[in-house]
């Protein structure tokens, strides 16, 4: 089993493959994303759906001098396999293992770590441009899908590299679908043309040419320009790509290897920009995965048993994704001013569940985040009170338009923010470690973060009725047990939810669990800790901060976000302006300058000292160097403190 | 004079004027446009090109009740003439006075404050959506240049417009030249199709139309379809707005009135989304502006003495803008790896000189920053030293690019951040407040700034040498006489440039020169005060934050930036994490919840505090209030100073 994909230790090892080899190596590619994936969690069907297609690629081009970028990273496991990695295959978006985005530390055929859709077609449209300058003759080859291909940054990206007088290779991957439908004009132009399954015309087409035109004698434009005039009369997207300066050449069947050898063979040295239309199926070769595309872009795992394919659940407890959705209709089914957005993240957001129960209070506006957050704002402007749910590292997509069309106008739209903070298998191109720090010098913009589900739906509450923007952050985890008895989120004021004398924990959001359950193991060793939860990053709690540094002992923040510019550096500034000490200030939080990899949740908060543990040891470790150095280990209350609630 | 615009109170009294006053109209808002701003400074060619457009908007809609986004903000002067604001007029862009840009506390005509292009198709979306939901009849009308039609942004509110099932007109003005000429690939489809001078036709087509076409009788859309038959089959760049869902129309003459309301009035109900293409001529009705519409674009001043224009330079000392161009040129005519990218901001960073002098190693990539960003990254990758010279409020149009193309890469992409800090007559909309809040917490990024021109091209260099991503800022404003003699920069290091005993001085950046001149005046008073050239916010000197806390007296840290996450929030964190007592540090720069209008940018330094006399009071009242409280006013050094340099 297997046995022709083991023997392939890297992409040389394809050029001598037989046709009939290659659907079988396909077919084996095939097998062993399902086996492994099904395991591990992960892309499935998108994968599945561009075997064929990376198989050529690599068959035709050589990526060791040519380029390759992947727009949709979470496409790259066909590539991983055929470039040396299938023996690491199984420790897939584990801890350790391989990434299961193209990662520049794995190999030199990943140019770029990308999980962020759009940005393939510029920077291959930079690496043509070095590449020239730098004589070399390096071809460049951008894979890019139909749902990011209405991004932004493609469409830029498509701009610019429109007037390149030199090879470049676009291929878009059209399978009708991104991680959700695609949305927009141009995608339903595409399904328009997707309807009239042409392609096989334009196989046929394209093999006469073929036979007819001797290539090495007429030259590669020639036939190029017989198989445009071919195929034309009956195609309707070129013309957007023609005006950007492409020749446009497709659609073509994604999965007939041998049609898209030939054509990649003759388009691989045309000396002008060429856009290669695919049309693949999401899921392909795998009859559960092509059924529920959506429901397997992305599952945690899959059982098999039986032949049956069964999405693995989370054990029972809520995510914070689904009580967002929760909370958001309680508030919004009497509401009608209230609206929900999202950028293409429909079920990561919750958003679907919207969809469904309220459609006319939800809207998925595609890969296109920056767009979004302007049509929320406009609708603020004119009167609803909308919320973008955006993944954190995705809302850096829309920074400037936080700025301009929310921001500067003052108008009440609510970011709320999934995946903030680690991300668990997505590692480095998906955590949500900047928000807080990107978020906090804007002027009025309110930062605050539930322990629970009641303080999510308060927050909501809290949101709904502020007449300037706000935003709310959780992590991809499942919501804690409640932290206590449900309170009103009153603005700018934390809430203390364990008393202690040894030390004062500040946490925010879902760090108030893990600061609780640090101090239940420290109170078995005697240490008496302080928990606060501060709901509010900004405006910072002042009497939160006054009261935690005056009545003496160590002071802990404790945030699932870097500790550079976040919530712990909202505590120092607070102090600063209050002119309180803070040397007993210490920042707990992703360190500045490191990057998390992959692996577990679980794991990245304990490898940043923010899970229970680290932040127990932390505590252990200060309260023994104060105790060691004499100090008063029962701090002196310096000012009579107050609940801050 | 003006006797007609004396008139207008209101949009209202536009719309019973014979056409022949119309054209006495714009005849007499040009004068006045002129005739103001070559005083005031600001746009004069854009606001020329667009006298028509907006008169027949305004006539054709009722603005109080539709909807009027301005894409291009500093195109709004006619709009601001014609909705009470003539006798505001002479105060543009100064302090106090009317914005350059659309302003919501100016007027209820003004939907958003926007200078930063490619937003309003997305807003006006929002809007429609909003109105829709809320059982509004209002029409909505966004009104996009050539230049920002290519951004990103704009890209993606076309393709959520071309889904809208309700009215929604996209006016494309397009005078085939942005702020600087237009790039991409859209932009040569514009100017071929542009070339062929067909609006003629169009115009005698439209007439013929209209005339034989009961309007009444047969509805407006039968009308419609007729145009758009009679238009289409001499038409080129329809196909690309079509393919996004939009009715296309045009192109048609932007200056011809009586043919615009016409037009407007058969579109303006149509229940699609519909994209007018309009000409028009930058600079039209004035020889001087529209022969050089780049130089009159935003001048500060226009002589217009003799019946001659002449621009008024500035006195004799040299801008930062002018400075980077020097001192890249110095390094770069020895190294084909460097290279500057810019976003349609030629004339503002610099890269003008550079692509008249190296332009191969020059490249402007249009209003796409993100995507501007993107190229620089993907040369990085392919071996060269990128810098993409881009304005501090227009790089968080790119932050996200930043991220994960840059940062996450590790890639030697060098930012020069123009415009950053307080920005004079642009105001809100273009301050750069926000770079150092969110780029410090990016993993090994690099923040530099130069107190003189000396010290730019030191930045410069290490930037060169250094294998990895970095940052360097200064203002918009003119380059400080040198401080001292040249010294290279060394990463992490801080140059000590005034010995003082009474209190310490971190500055950043330009703030050297502030510093020092407030020592200066603080010297004549018997207070001595010792001034740190920061030099870097990342990483931040420890030694530098060390010598000036623990030597005591207070601690001034000084950045023209949100205090809110930037430098002196950097020396925070710095003393925090190096256990240091942080009450005597006073942290001055733009305050964290303060919008800063427009006016002159030494009234900005003032109004935030950071300018010579604003420093110097604030060291003033310190050492004051520390000399009657009793402390110490000849503070102990506590630990051996050394130079930080």
């Amino acid at each position: 089993m297997n046995s022709l994909l083991n023997r392939i230790q890297s992409p040389l090892d394809l050029k001598n493959l037989t046709l009939e080899q290659l659907h079988q190596l396909a077919s084996e590619i095939r097998e062993r994303i399902v086996s492994v994936v099904s395991k591990t969690g992960g892309h499935i069907s998108s994968n599945l759906g561009v075997v064929e297609l990376t198989i050529a690629l690599h068959h035709v081009f050589d990526f060791r001098t040519d380029r390759l970028l992947w727009d949709v990273g979470h496409q790259c496991y066909v590539h991983k396999l055929l470039t040396g990695r299938n023996d690491r295959f199984e420790s897939l978006r584990q801890g350790g293992g391989l990434s299961g985005f193209p990662s520049i530390d794995e190999s030199p055929y990943d140019l770029f770590n990308v999980g962020h859709a759009g940005t393939a077609i510029a920077t291959a449209v930079g690496m043509a441009r070095a590449d020239a300058a730098l004589g070399r003759s390096a071809r460049t080859v951008a894979l890019v899908g139909d749902a990011s291909i209405v991004n932004g940054v493609a469409f830029e990206g498509l701009n610019q590299a429109g007037i390149l007088k030199r090879q470049l290779l676009v291929v878009l991957n059209d399978n009708s679908m991104g991680i959700a439908k695609t949305q927009g004009g141009l995608a339903e132009t595409l399904a328009r043309f997707r309807l009239s399954h042409l392609y096989e015309d334009v196989k046929q087409k394209v093999k006469s040419i073929l036979n007819a035109v001797p290539v090495v004698g007429r030259g590669v434009v020639g036939a190029i320009e017989h198989l445009k005039e071919g195929v034309k009369a009956t195609m309707a997207p070129n013309q957007i790509f023609e005006q950007l300066g492409f020749m446009y050449v497709g659609p073509v069947d994604g999965h007939d290897t041998q049609h898209l050898i030939e054509l990649l063979e003759l388009l691989k040295d045309v000396e002008t920009p060429v856009l290669l239309h695919v049309h693949t199926q999401k899921g392909k070769g795998c009859d559960w995965a092509s059924q529920d595309p959506c429901a397997y872009h992305s599952p945690n795992k899959v059982s098999l048993e039986g032949g049956k394919a069964t999405l693995a659940k989370d054990a029972g407890r809520k995510s914070w994704t689904s009580a967002f959705a929760d909370c958001f209709l309680t508030l919004a089914k009497d509401d009608p001013r209230m609206v929900v957005l999202t950028a293409a993240m429909p079920d990561g957001t919750g958003v679907n569940k919207v969809l469904k129960e309220l459609p006319a209070q939800a809207l998925d506006c595609g890969i296109a985040e920056s767009c979004t957050v302007d049509i929320a704002a406009g609708m603020a402007k004119a009167g609803l009170r909308p919320i973008a749910a955006i993944y954190s590292t995705f809302l850096q997509r829309a920074f400037d338009q936080v700025f301009q069309e929310v921001v500067l106008q003052g108008l009440p739209v609510g970011f709320c923010i999934d995946r903030a903070g680690l991300v668990g298998g997505d590692g480095a191109v998906h955590h949500g470690y900047l928000d807080l720090a990107y978020l906090r010098p804007f002027q009025n913009m309110v930062l605050m973060a539930p322990a629970d589900e009641n303080e999510l739906l308060a927050c909501l509450t809290l949101g709904r009725d502020l007449d300037r923007p706000y935003a709310i952050r959780y992590p991809r985890d499942v919501v804690p047990q409640p932290i206590g008895p449900a309170t009103p989120f009153v603005l700018g004021r934390s809430r203390l939810v364990r008393e202690g004398r040894d030390a004062t924990i500040l946490a925010y959001g879902t760090m108030v669990e893990l600061a609780l359950a640090a101090a239940e193991t420290l109170a078995a060793e005697s240490i008496d800790v302080r928990v606060v939860n501060a709901r509010f990053c900004k405006p910072i709690d002042d009497d939160m901060v006054t009261t935690a540094i005056t009545r003496g002992g160590p002071v802990i923040t404790v945030e699932d976000h870097s500790i550079a510019g976040g919530f712990g550096s909202a505590v120092l500034e607070g102090a600063n302006r209050l002119g309180l000490p803070t040397e007993g200030v210490v920042r707990l939080g992703m360190a500045e300058n490191r990057f998390y990899s992959h692996g577990s949740r679980a794991g990245q908060l304990a490898e940043a000292g923010i899970d229970a543990a680290g932040i127990a040891a932390t505590i252990r470790r200060l309260i023994g160097a104060s105790r060691a150095s004499g100090a008063a280990t029962t701090p002196i209350e310096r000012t009579p403190t107050r609940r801050s609630d």
